[in-house]
């Protein structure tokens, strides 16, 4: 094959990688993870062949599509537990992340899913991170402002309670995650604090 | 036509329209309200003609599926309204709402969904509970036992985030919206209590 040809195919090869991902992200994070492999490749306008070539596994797929999310995820919680003060380290995580959350729903609910061991770097990463949170969750309740019955597992709870919150502008949604960390923190204070909350959400079903 | 044929076919009809109903709820209730009329009328073993004719609409024929859950929610409200002290019926309120959607998604799904004004009788089911939540959390806040910058919306909110927790079984959805039902009343408090949590819930996908 002469150079020209195998560059080509090269070239084709990573522009193909790079518009399934996109696709990926973006089916991931409107429509959940339930979305069919072919159609991911339907709407890449390539194969499915082209598809597994890649990644493949459909986890291999949103493993690679969520690897830059991740990283910032990590780079959050890393910078929590980097704070003088533990309580406003773990307040910045919740308020970061449920943020974040809102913005990207498919993250969020592959990073609070259960999958089978074989999606090994995905996993793996979040274990990491979910390991530091639990180190900043001990650090603020041994500072004495976190509330002593508050657990790792009421962060994820909160997380995936977050993905329940359902506008349909970004900016709706944004503004009302951000109401409900102030909550969730309000909830999770050893002592109160007059502390006033972010705005309320006027969600369109409410009735005056 | 014979008198036993009329009664035939009304017997029948009243069979179709109480079996469209289960699948409905069923349907409604384990894959949220997208399930189309056809594959409603698929599992019913009637035709799409046959459901339209109960129910001219997708909105009619939840608004038939959920009623009973409607009234099984109003009543909530208004047993929290005739408590002696607003502050303990605004927790029974919530704690109760939240465990009934836990346990019934759809209904909760419904609950929390804009609707087009054509669905009078759902819509104004559910703004006559609002009204009602509305005045318990007035009489709440005048208690002095409720902060005064929570509002219904966030009633709203917690409802809808109630509905982001997952998880397989039905006893660990109730439990993890046992512990957020406190959690969301811990962050409602104007003081703190001492109160006990009710115990995490360790969801499937935390590492330890």
């Amino acid at each position: 094959m002469k150079p020209e040809v195998t560059h080509k195919l090269r070239s084709d090869a990573s522009d193909n990688r790079a518009r399934i991902l996109a696709v990926a992200r973006l089916a991931f994070a409107t429509e959940g993870l339930d979305v069919p492999i072919r159609e991911i490749a339907r709407r890449s306008e390539v194969g499915p062949a082209t598809v597994y070539r890649h990644f493949p596994t459909k986890e291999a797929l949103f493993t690679a599509a969520f690897a830059e999310q991740m990283t910032v995820c990590s780079a959050v919680v890393e910078e929590g537990l980097a704070a003088a003060d533990p309580w406003r380290g773990l307040c910045l995580v919740i308020e970061r992340l449920l943020e974040m959350h809102a913005l990207d729903r498919g993250f969020s609910r592959a990073f609070t899913s259960q999958f089978p061991r074989t999606i090994e770097h995905f996993t793996a990463d979040r274990d990491r991170t979910l390991r530091m949170l639990h180190e900043l969750v001990r650090r603020a309740k041994e500072s004495g402002d976190l509330r002593p019955d508050i657990v790792l597992e009421d962060i994820v709870l909160a997380l995936m309670a977050n993905e329940g919150i359902r506008a349909e502008a970004a900016d709706l949604r944004v503004a009302a995650s951000r109401r409900f960390a102030a909550l969730i923190i309000q909830s999770f204070r050893a002592a109160p604090s007059p502390t006033p909350l972010p705005p309320a959400v006027r969600l369109p079903l409410t009735v005056r």
